[in-house]
């Protein structure tokens, strides 16, 4: 579950401010922490609130149940020792398990990340929006989409490696995604966009999870954070969660819900 | 100036921490204000800091003196109201004119950077390190390599905003300068690099102008930063500021000086 903390989508009663914020994140979580696998604080609107809204972001991240993910995202990418200074601030102070990054920059932005055990590092390859086209889509001299170069580039970084790397590959996209798991069949992929973004959950599930019927995170904000605007946000939220569990059910073997 | 904060670098006599960081930035801009054109504080330095250090960030931008720029090294880009979300906290809470992006995502992710007048954007296109090449010097199936597509389509992205874009290209990618100053021959180019990555600065500005003589933005941080170890610092960096200065003035117009 993504936590896009839009200060202007915060249900009625609650004030538009980090205090606000802070409330909300904490009602969300607390209604929908057994059905969540993972959450997904999004880094830009805690960012959108100055340094109030790190000190937010540090307690929602204490609100997460220490047997749930946490994905930072926050699509980050620099030469090396920025990159350490970021994976230092998402893996070591803030306890993260995971975090989104950029691979414009190429390897030795993303090495720093691969240095803390037990995480996943996942690398953008095929987004969600509708510019992903502009350059993601761009086919290359060898014959490959730049998209697949990224995929086939980033999984191999992430061989040896003490974390983990994993790709983002946005929902609406779900034409690409059969041949995409054909090129990491074992890789977990982060797929933001189902629900306000239009991605279709069925299509998802159907050609993204890996050869062992995992290896995927479905991410969904908008449509659970935004499910009500009144005060009963919160099990509205939960209705919501519910339901997209149940949808995704199917999909997985029994034990693993 | 970059502003890259690296509490193992700070100077003897100054803590580690939060506290250290920021009479370390407020002795730095104090000594050379007169003599930097820009200063780029480096999110990461900050934000590895977790809350406080944004807290520091915001104090640090009210030392910079109003008639400065302030570029903030961010390489943020993400999905439309997130990346407005991220313009709102650098263009507006910190009162920047400038920040660095991403291009991966397109041109859906700059554009709402693109809503500030006055201010400059600069796209990621060639950068300074040596993993640079693993995708930006890719070459695609219309014959040109994914930085000059990028640097091309960015340009374009600008066109009738009421923001600027400019691009950035490292000080070490001086033998594709030439080429990108003809792609682009009206844009501000940032170029970072110079100093400890290796980047020569009479190459740079032989090839990095534009039409008018100007349009570039030499960044160094850390040869200046950590000019010394000692109590000495700020005037070791005012030294080295004036050494680079001195270096550039026979690149521009007396006038501009």
């Amino acid at each position: 579950m993504g936590l896009d903390v839009d200060l202007a989508k915060l249900p009625a009663g609650l004030s538009k401010d980090s205090e606000g914020a802070l409330v909300f994140c904490q009602a969300i979580i607390e209604a929908t922490k057994d059905l969540a696998v993972a959450y997904k604080p999004n880094l830009a609107f805690f960012e959108s609130l100055g340094a109030e809204g790190l000190g937010v972001l540090e307690k929602v991240r204490g609100f997460i149940p220490s047997e749930t993910i946490v994905v930072m995202d926050a699509k980050r990418g620099d030469i090396g020792n920025t990159s350490q200074a970021y994976a230092k601030a998402f893996y070591q102070n803030l306890n993260s398990d995971s975090v989104t990054l950029s691979p414009y920059m190429g390897k030795d932005s993303i090495d720093p990340f691969l240095e803390y055990p037990g995480t996943c590092s996942f690398v953008l390859c095929l987004t969600s929006n509708p510019s992903a086209a502009d350059f993601q889509l761009q086919t290359l001299q060898n014959g490959q989409k730049l998209y697949m170069w990224v995929a086939q580039t980033a999984v191999n970084w992430g061989r040896g490696k003490k974390g983990e790397v994993g790709l983002v590959v946005g929902a609406t996209q779900t034409q690409y995604l059969h041949h995409l798991r054909s090129l990491a069949p074992d890789t977990v992929f982060l797929v933001p966009g189902v629900g306000t973004q239009g991605g279709d959950l069925q299509a998802v599930l159907s050609e993204g999870r890996s050869q062992n019927g995992y290896g995927i995170l479905v991410n969904v904000s908008r449509q659970v954070l935004y499910a009500s605007p009144g005060p009963d946000y919160a099990q509205a939220a939960r209705r919501e969660a519910q339901r997209l569990v149940d949808a995704m059910k199917p999909y997985f073997k029994k034990e693993s819900l």
